[in-house]
């Protein structure tokens, strides 16, 4: 079938918007019609080239809603007509990480979502050339929601209610989950406890609003922008700390006297090493857990004295929020409907497809929480 | 009244004994007569004057087990003739961290143990000067156990069954439950779980033992030395890898190969940073923590990408086993005398007072695993 789909045909060239080819879906897959998808930053950065697993043609776009289509043989756990998110970590609840219930992170299709193609191998998408070598393009995180249509695997897809709008629920196959799942998920914050997030972007406001709907007491957010408070503190942020104000080197003591101590969680949501390194040594001795969320530049390391552990801090990291995509997301999804989450004021641009560079350049200039894409 | 003691005077310099006058316990604290003690590298790298902490002269030792033998006001866990165990990490069950019931690092004396003190700002110590200047004699990890007679706060002492002989569970003052602590309580090691232990010398094979304990699986120790294998097998171990024969650079995936996957936990027992992160990186992905037990030289930075963090393996540390000491230490003790662990193969050498400086020749000399003074 066909499809329009913007396309990345090289690093760091605008999208292009192509009438695509569609392979059905064969055994195990599912064709999904994407009914809006967010922008994210990973987006940019596969974009950008700087990602080594990133490869060209594809489409990329991993944070999409829509609705089954057409289903391949063998698929059992949806139709067509469910409403789904598309999942770029799957859920087989088969493989050796799924059974082992202590990560989402499963194993089943890693390697060929890797390399931009579907379980068998091949791609379900191709464009016919225009003076290109090769008409094949590729699969990206195992979802290439900036195509109206796309096919995924049975296992990455999440089953969602049918009253939730598209165009809000979509940031729920990315960022929400990922903010939201590393309060509830990987850190499981308690009710009381004392929070700190660096970086007050889309990922950060997730987070705290993630704490305050499980009941942390003092909820810190740091960023250098003072015009991200206003909206941090509506999202539940209780204290702001700018650390060009209190001094870089004094941000840690600044939490640790906020919290009387330190703080029981803290999450990275910049992707600077130093701040991850910050956000461990603000935690609490004895027990404070701090959460590395952003993504660094590759090569980037991150470093302490070992003496931070040993006195009891614990240095972790999230993907995905820890949350198994086909079990945690349509509860996300349950909570923003029931009011739990704020989702709508997350979502400052809605946009056709073929404004879709225009969302990257509002992200890129920092103008945007999050812009979606809606067919 | 009088003691005999071991007295560092100043660093770098061998032990001396003297006959030391030790005041009577004050409200809250006991006289306890110790019976054995053993000398641990902490004492060692104290003595060199490396401790920033390090205060001279002292009476060094916190790896005791003796007898109460008087009580001060108040006193009322413990009684004269009680068996105890002098605690470096003290369980007052009242303070924030105590409260907290997450962590084992009691915060009540804190500041004046570090000082060398009791809780009242005063030493209990002194010695008849001989053209020194002054004759305050500090205490050491709240402990002194080098001194035949010392005086500690009465949450400071656990109390023992009294069948144990002292010249052994003395050893469960600081390294027995620093090992079998770190498997059992920081990181809960599940049956059948893969353990790697760096370094196999005295902690790492309680470590190994623990591992043993809990049922885990296999249970690789990483050395350079291929003569601490035997021994390290008769604790529990299951595979041997020395570094220096896989190519240092090659540990990682040597565990990772042995393992199908990756180490479930991992322990450093070496207090070297660049194995520390080896430690870590040899995890499981998706969920193998890594407990940093050894204490690095003063500077030194843990490093590592912060990709292995995002993708599920955790950093953690352990001070004491994470053991509250007066709950736990006596189980341990029990574990002991019931046959669960072994600590009479890890005592190698047992010598009285006056050849303490020999017992810190064999530590140096790597020809000892546990000397142990007996009074």
């Amino acid at each position: 079938m066909k499809s329009r789909a913007a396309v990345a045909w090289e690093a760091n060239k605008p999208l292009t918007i192509e009438t695509i080819d569609v392979e059905g879906p064969k055994a195990g897959e599912v064709l999904v019609e994407v009914m809006a998808t967010g922008i994210c930053h990973t987006d940019a950065y596969t974009l950008s080239g700087l990602d080594s697993e990133g490869k060209f043609p594809a489409i990329l776009g991993h944070e999409g809603a829509g609705i089954v289509r057409e289903v391949g043989a063998g698929v059992t756990s949806v139709k067509p007509g469910d409403h789904v998110i598309p999942l770029y970590t799957p859920e087989c609840r088969n493989c050796k990480s799924c059974l082992s219930q202590r990560t989402n992170l499963c194993t089943a299709i890693r390697a060929t979502q890797g390399q931009g193609v579907m379980p068998d191998g091949t791609s379900r998408f191709s464009c016919e050339p225009v003076s290109r070598s090769r008409d094949t393009v590729f699969h990206y995180m195992g979802c290439s929601t900036f195509s109206n249509f796309t096919v995924l695997p049975e296992i990455a897809v999440a089953k969602v209610r049918e009253d939730a709008p598209f165009d809000k629920i979509c940031y729920i196959g990315c960022g929400v989950t990922t903010g939201i799942g590393a309060v509830v998920n990987t850190a499981k914050v308690w009710p009381g406890a004392n929070v700190a997030v660096f970086g007050l972007g889309g990922i950060g406001l997730n987070v705290i609003q993630g704490a305050r709907m499980v009941g942390a007491d003092k909820i810190i957010g740091i960023d250098l922008n003072n015009d991200k408070r206003a909206m941090a503190e509506k999202f539940g942020m209780t204290h702001f700390v700018n650390p060009n104000e209190v001094g870089l080197d004094k941000v840690v003591q600044a939490i640790v006297d906020l919290t009387g101590g330190g703080a029981d969680f803290s999450f990275d949501a910049t992707g600077n090493v130093n701040v991850m390194r910050q956000a461990l040594e603000c935690c609490h001795r004895g027990w404070g857990e701090s959460i590395v969320i952003g993504v660094a530049e590759a090569g980037r390391e991150i470093a302490t004295r070992p003496f931070q552990l040993v006195t009891g801090r614990v240095w972790k990291g999230t993907a995905f929020g820890g949350a198994r995509g086909r079990t945690d997301v349509p509860k996300i999804v349950d909570w923003y409907m029931e009011g739990k989450i704020n989702i709508d004021d997350l979502i400052t641009h809605t946009m056709p497809l073929d404004q879709i560079n225009h969302g990257f350049d509002l992200m890129h200039e920092g103008k945007s929480i999050r812009s979606v894409v809606v067919y």
